[in-house]
């Protein structure tokens, strides 16, 4: 299975039968959590608390056929070069990439891309707001981590991969409910504003 | 011919012969623009001035062949519903539109989506700098526009255009140079944080 950028995956999935092996799940269980950080940002913008976006994912248009309008008949996905989403909350630039892991033990840093990193470190450099949401599926729970934390790890190289452990000490745990399904906003409270929130 | 959002001409426009037409130069000149925008930004990366990026052209994927890999056969593009560029610089949250006239006497609005209105009236009830990024070919000068004073323009109705006159009475002159094309960052100084640079 080719790895996909985020979200792509939801395009043109649902026209797809649905299979129902056990990666199926946990596959529709990754999507499910970017839909619900989604949901959860279009919940903000609804409320007038914070106007943070998705990117589109890139796609390299190789060719497109005019004789109907204008129909792209040869492209493919790029790698995102940047983080998934982004945006303003509070006067501040936010930035944030969301990962999800199955795993009970650690937090894979193969899909994380160099040029993210070096795109959250700029992102710090120039003053903004930039972190993790990473998924602790198998624990049912989800984690803010601020990405100064997530880039030293990963330039260390001495791990491949973040213990859940350490997650959970240095993340801040974002509360998940209906709406908003994930309460990002209070968490960046708690990370960068210092307010503790109930 | 068929408006597609900003950028996306680039990408396959190159693929087809040249036509000598004046139209063509016209089209030419404002990919040159945005180009020129895009070359801007990567010097203000390059000299860690800002960070600044411009968001992906959004496509509908309909049909995927799995084929070989993964190859998109079946999509279309669609108009962004936020703006074409966004980044910190100097710790604060900045969008902009970028956008390109012939004309001497007015910038047209009929480009400008009420769901970029309403992102960028976000933007600024969010505590972002939000504005627009003018180029008035026949003069061969560049504005940064307030995007507060396009809003109540569009808003107003009254014209369905912005006088160059206003733009330039309005707006900052954004110096045009070689490295960078644009001094857009200066522009924002002047506009935002109230530095006059030379």
């Amino acid at each position: 299975m080719i790895n996909y950028p985020n979200g792509s995956h939801a395009v043109f999935k649902s026209k797809e039968p649905k299979k129902k092996n056990s990666d199926t799940v946990y596959k529709n269980r990754g999507m499910d959590f970017e839909n619900d950080i989604n949901l959860s940002l279009e919940f903000f913008d609804a409320n007038d608390l914070a106007i943070i976006t998705k990117r589109p994912t890139p796609i390299n248009v190789v060719r497109v056929d005019y004789t109907h309008g204008a129909k792209i008949v040869d492209a493919y996905f790029e790698k995102q070069s940047t983080t998934d989403y982004n945006g303003v909350y509070r006067g501040k630039y936010i930035d944030f990439e969301a990962k999800n892991t199955k795993s009970k033990t650690s937090l894979p840093l193969h899909n994380i891309t160099p040029h993210q990193i070096s795109h959250l470190e700029k992102v710090i450099k120039h003053g903004g707001i930039a972190f993790f949401v990473i998924s602790l599926e198998s624990l049912d729970k989800v984690y803010l981590l601020d990405a100064s934390f997530v880039i030293s790890f990963y330039k260390s190289k001495e791990r491949a991969s973040i213990p859940v452990s350490e997650i959970m000490e240095k993340g801040i745990e974002i509360k998940q409910g209906y709406m908003p399904r994930y309460e990002i906003l209070k968490a960046i409270d708690e990370a960068y504003f210092h307010e503790k929130n109930n």
